[in-house]
């Protein structure tokens, strides 16, 4: 019997990759006079993902590796107007305001009454909480965890804090890498919510945990439908 | 009887500051043709300053603040090789090793007999994980907590989190404004230990807050003293 549900929060909560996607094709466009929009998606992907181990996630880390394959691309000819372009990009993300995805409000207010549910979501500390303050959804959720990573340790760390059994914890997300492989694989139970934008980054699956079984679901409105049938089996 | 100490980190456990101003340094020495050491600065803290309520605390805010102040002094015609250059300044502080202030480990290790330890730090996650896990000194540190500011009620919920009587609570760091102020005014014990180099935004005291009394020792190695006498008296 499940009593814990955990939800990842960009891109299964509210809207977050569409956010990416516009500075992106800003910078697209700021770098024209130097090379193709594909080579700047392709470098832009390279120096993210490079930067990780750094700058962990977030909109900060996105920015400084924006301004990084401005550099790169330009061979560092670009002007300063630009890379000014490029800051008011990342505070204009910071200050976007926040989307909740369809359903998501209705479904969170009505498991919270037989369920307890927990925001689990990587990215930056200050960013994420402004988020979660301004979504509306504290009132359903007792416990939210900003991590740095999404790895099998770290939902055995969250679990063992909380004194959760893993059997009886479910985490749902847009991310099979990062919030529903790890999970299954400690024994959880895992819930893909695909999102028509998901990071390329989230894309690539650990192959060690790719044979582990989850469930799929194409929006949160069937949750409450998935829980019943589980909880039945 | 106090019953938990808890320790700032920046400044306080390791050395930090020092690798700010050293940065500093350097920026003022790329931006020499344009302006004075001592407008960079002033720029800088200003910049930084401002930029706190949408970027936070850490490393990250601190390079995205340096390169908009180098955008805003060369009036937006710094070379694209110097914009790399605060880019490099920014993976070199990442990627600096700690170090740990004198008396430091064996303070902790003597106090951690005793008392319950915890660690309550501003800035980045990523950054300040990191830090903690290269310290040593969490088998000592029962509670590490990374918070985005350092106000009465920061500490109000995390001794409510715990469970933490307040007059049971002592919090020592080198801020007169986070660590120390805010804990004795909500009826903690704040101990302030002086570092020689604190950032300038630490030592903008809160004027509601500074009638209340606090200690002051000028070294870590005082603590176990200190807090001899106050559960003597």
């Amino acid at each position: 019997m499940m009593t814990w549900i955990a939800f990842d929060a960009d891109d299964t909560l509210w809207e977050n990759e569409i956010y990416y996607q516009k500075a992106q094709d800003v910078l697209q466009d700021l770098l024209k006079d130097y090379c193709s929009p594909e080579l700047v998606n392709k470098t832009l992907l390279e120096t993210e993902i490079m930067n990780v181990p750094s700058y962990g996630y977030g909109i900060k880390s996105f920015g400084l590796s924006m301004i990084e394959t401005a550099l790169l691309l330009s061979d560092k000819k670009i002007d300063g107007d630009k890379i000014q372009s490029i800051l008011e990009i990342i505070k204009e993300m910071i200050n976007t305001p926040i989307a909740l995805l369809p359903d998501v409000f209705d479904v969170m207010r009505s498991l919270s009454k037989n369920f307890r549910l927990m925001v689990i979501t990587k990215g930056d500390l200050l960013d994420q909480e402004r988020k979660f303050r301004n979504s509306q959804l504290s009132p359903f959720v007792e416990d939210f965890e900003v991590v740095n990573k999404k790895e099998m340790d770290t939902y055995r760390s969250i679990l063992s804090r909380l004194q959760i059994p893993v059997q009886e914890f479910m985490m749902v997300g847009n991310s099979l890498r990062s919030d529903v492989l790890p999970v299954a694989a400690i024994g959880g139970i895992g819930v893909l919510i695909h999102h028509h934008l998901t990071w390329e980054h989230e894309k690539l699956v650990n192959s060690d945990l790719q044979d582990f079984p989850y469930y799929e679901i194409d929006g949160i409105k069937h949750l409450p439908g998935l829980i019943e049938k589980i909880n039945l089996a």
